[in-house]
């Protein structure tokens, strides 16, 4: 890549990819041909029940500073490091979430990697996939349309109207949806209450299908999911609804992982995509579990920072499926740390040290939560054109003085070539033995789990709960449902819960403002600052640009 | 089947079929490899691209009497139909829309034809399928969030909030939803309005993906969607907000239609599902072609009887198309008729003689609709076991009084064999030229038109427009919208706009409520009675009986 010639956009390199059939992909990760349903030439559900082998592959994290505007490209190094380990002859899988289309409309325009570090095919991959999104929006709105049938035909149940926490979705970015009266016009029309839709990812059904082991634990935690309360303050759940077995059958073919490849030919799980600012942020633990039956070694990512995803990662993920990841990745840019330093993004161009020197308190706190779980993080310093060589000089530095591993990566432009050093650091990590533990236990109290949370992966003060907070936390006590971990919902673009705190904020408090019971997922999620479980479209949105040419391919996917 | 053993549910008879991989299916419809997109082993998708011909084989329409609760088996018939023209070595596809999730959840549990007439596989055609649906409704939904964004984000093109027409949707079955406001909660969250969902298979989006020719139609047809007004009463079109493009991205894979396969292995293509109460109600105009190109004979069907889909079928699809059908097969049953009679649901086993004669006149009226057309219909009497010998004389000699075709079957039971009898009628009639032509002509007055519709398909009297909807002709004279054809939204139950007024009645004057410009699928929708674009889900919905087995297998459809 010169910088006279226009480089080509991620949808033409994807487009320019010679992809191999995916039975070829699929016989070359072992898996058995009667297992392979294709959807297209590329793309195909595994039946898992086919199989077979334990799942025992060491597990790599690949996690992030706490993400800018500039950009870090931690799916890209995910598939980079991915492809790097496979050009070393590695027995390797990467297990990735899938892309949400609100953000593919909205900002994004496309989460599928980038340059030649991408999976593919990126067209289907970022619109509709093989229909697992869809699977679970239909699953949450039926479920949502058979509780106000309830109400309509005569509330046996006694469910309050005024205290349904199930709240319906879709897979867009949709602000005028937030807030919604519904049922009116009558008796005949059902009965007016108050509602939202929150985007689909945000579901509870989202978080119940990445952490199912099988179908029937699958079904065992739908029938669990907590719907809201009677009258007399009872707890109303999907089993006590008997409408369980249908939405399994709505998610059945779904929970089904997605088989694709990235450009270089490694075989990819992508499957399930909470995001990790209002879920917990992991691929499903169907595909984590098939990809370690399948491989040595499998690759996969955690949403935005380690404070938000690596953290649940961790503490939930890792918990409920039951094994210890071997080797945590923290991808950074020089870009990220200077704004983290006080650069706007107009500025990032110039180089400039003094910024990096305080950006780079934000890379110490991701690698401090990092080793607070027993793990010993590698720093991926992901590559961009504008880097200086005192900039990279600085942070190579920092990192000898703090006695941290960090390796360059190129992987846009370059793939797995870029990706060679951080796999070679990487397969050193995953030989040596870790102390890996969970943060808290489940027997703590709520507030004790929260202020660990905040006090060792955000490095915050503490917690105060809002009055509503602590209300729903007595009910919560009551039923005993406070044996279950935390799942934070909180910004992404600071290690607190105030957006502009970038850097690494201290002694700051995070409020919590609500605590809403996941009983399906097995989670309890706090909502801190002002967090929003449905985004809105920005005054230029990506689904502007978005077209079929004459020749029938996709444009302004990037 | 004797009556002491008890029959096999469709479900049953379905996971009991050996199906044939589809890539044969493909093989033996003449579709070129290269044309097969598997989605699984038994479905695909065709990329209508590189399937050579002429569309020129003869086209037969499948309708019904009025139906009744007593059921009537239309798609049965037309896959039975298809089967016995197989069976006689003829070349043959099936054309068929696509299960709505909504009724499927709610009262019918399945609608993939019944008993050995079924096309397979049965569990996946009546859930996700190939994600057609899916799209639409993300389509369609994505265009509602996209003008709330304008909205919020100012408004340049002065929409007047309060004539949006353009609605939500979704596929289920939600009465809570038709009518609610969104945009609450204070002005980060939108702007408020009143607005509501309809059930994705009233989307004008159905219709325009039925309707359209290609993916370059199918863009320029979303781009003359009318969303609404302006605050000066001008029409503001998807076009005006310049996401066409993006909405065709989102639809692009769904247009190509699916291929599947009949129990006994006839090619089918499944497209598209508008409901022909509140929308077109045919299948697409792509896959309808598509078999064309590939078979002899193409065997489709339109929604309920020959006063809704198939007076859609006739004066709209085929007109916009431009072929011509060469036979119409009505089916009815002696227990429908009986109930067109006056007789109860719960009192049908009795034989009853008298109350067929008094409601066969709802067949004759059909079978005068079908001959206004310029067409002469076969009736398929589909058997019932409780038909007794003297209510089947009955209505053959009724049929031979009054010189219409008329074939026993019972493909329910005995699949393409108990079609033989009808195929054959049918293949005489193919033979003969007919004297096909639409019943108006697009340049009359809407009040013409719709005053033709009630007169030759209803027998009626006329039509009455309510102050509202004269309102609403006089915008659209205005607009030069009044030569478009007319989409009548009724209930099927009746002939006429009184759902109770069952046989054949007379006199009556139907009511026009309202009148809705779909300019992209290119008609008016003409709105008369009470009907409903998002139906409910009853006391005991079908959902309760769904279930997903230990083996895994599905549980409650039928």
């Amino acid at each position: 890549m010169t910088t006279t010639t226009k480089p080509l956009t991620d949808i033409e390199i994807a487009n320019e990819a010679t992809m191999k059939p995916i039975v070829e992909i699929a016989e070359k990760a072992g898996i058995p041909l009667d297992a392979v349903e294709q959807y297209g030439r590329f793309k195909a559900k595994i039946d898992t029940s086919k199989v077979v082998g334990d799942a025992n592959a060491k597990v790599i994290l690949v996690t992030a500073i706490s993400p800018t505007p500039a950009g870090e490209g931690k799916s890209t190094v995910t598939v980079g490091l991915a492809d790097a380990l496979y050009q070393l002859d590695k027995s390797v899988m990467v297990a990735l979430r899938e892309p949400s289309l609100g953000p593919v409309m909205g900002v994004k325009g496309g989460a599928t990697g980038g340059g030649y570090a991408q999976v593919l095919p990126m067209e289907q991959i970022n619109l509709h996939f093989n229909g697992d999104f869809h699977a679970i929006t239909t699953a949450n709105n039926a479920l949502s349309a058979l509780i106000d049938n309830h109400l309509h035909q005569g509330n046996v149940l006694n469910i309050d109207p005024r205290r349904i926490i199930w709240k319906r979705v879709l897979d867009l970015n949709d602000r005028a949806l937030r807030h919604v009266t519904v049922g009116l016009g009558g008796p005949l029309q059902g009965v007016p209450r108050e509602d939202g839709f929150d985007i689909t990812v945000a579901s509870e059904i989202m978080a119940i299908f990445c952490l199912a082991t099988s179908i029937q634990d699958l079904k065992e935690r739908l029938k669990r999911i907590l719907i809201g309360y009677t009258y007399d303050r009872q707890p109303v759940t999907v089993g006590d609804l008997q409408v369980e077995g249908a939405l399994t059958l709505i998610l059945k073919e779904a929970l089904n992982p997605n088989l694709v490849q990235t450009i270089e030919g490694t075989p990819a799980l992508i499957h399930g995509g909470p995001f990790a600012n209002i879920a917990h942020g992991c691929n499903s633990i169907i595909a984590t579990q098939t990809a370690r039956k399948l491989a040595d070694i499998v690759i996969t990512e955690a949403g935005f920072g380690s404070d938000l995803g690596a953290e649940k990662f961790l503490n939930i993920k890792a918990r409920e499926a039951g094994f210890k990841p071997s080797a945590v990745v923290i991808v950074a840019t020089i870009r990220a740390l200077k704004m983290h330093g006080g650069v706007a993004k107009t500025e990032l161009v110039a180089q400039n040290v003094e910024a990096l020197r305080v950006g780079i308190a934000n890379l110490a706190q991701h690698v401090a939560n990092v080793r607070n779980f027993g793990l010993e993080p590698v720093i991926a310093l992901n590559r961009f054109i504008t880097d200086t060589e005192a900039e990279i000089a600085f942070v190579l530095e920092w990192a000898q003085a703090n006695e941290v591993r960090i390796a360059r990566t190129n992987v846009w432009e370059e793939g797995g070539k870029g990706g060679i050093e951080l796999a070679k650091q990487v397969l050193e990590v995953i030989e040596q033995p870790n102390d890996f533990h969970q943060l808290y236990e489940l027997q703590e109290t709520v507030e004790q789990k929260l202020t660990k949370i905040v006090q060792q992966v955000y490095g915050g003060a503490g917690v105060i709960l809002t009055d509503a907070a602590k209300k729903q936390l007595t009910t919560i006590e009551k039923n005993g449902w406070d044996n279950l971990p935390i799942c934070m919902a909180k910004t992404q673009y600071s290690l607190s819960d105030q957006p502009s705190l970038l850097g690494r904020p201290t002694d700051f408090v995070v409020t919590i403002r609500e605590i809403i019971p996941k009983l399906g997922a097995g989670f309890l999620v706090c909502l801190t600052g002002d967090i929003m479980t449905m985004p809105g479209l920005p005054k230029q949105p990506a689904a502007l640009r978005m077209d079929v040419a004459e020749d029938g391919s996709a444009v302004g996917l990037f």
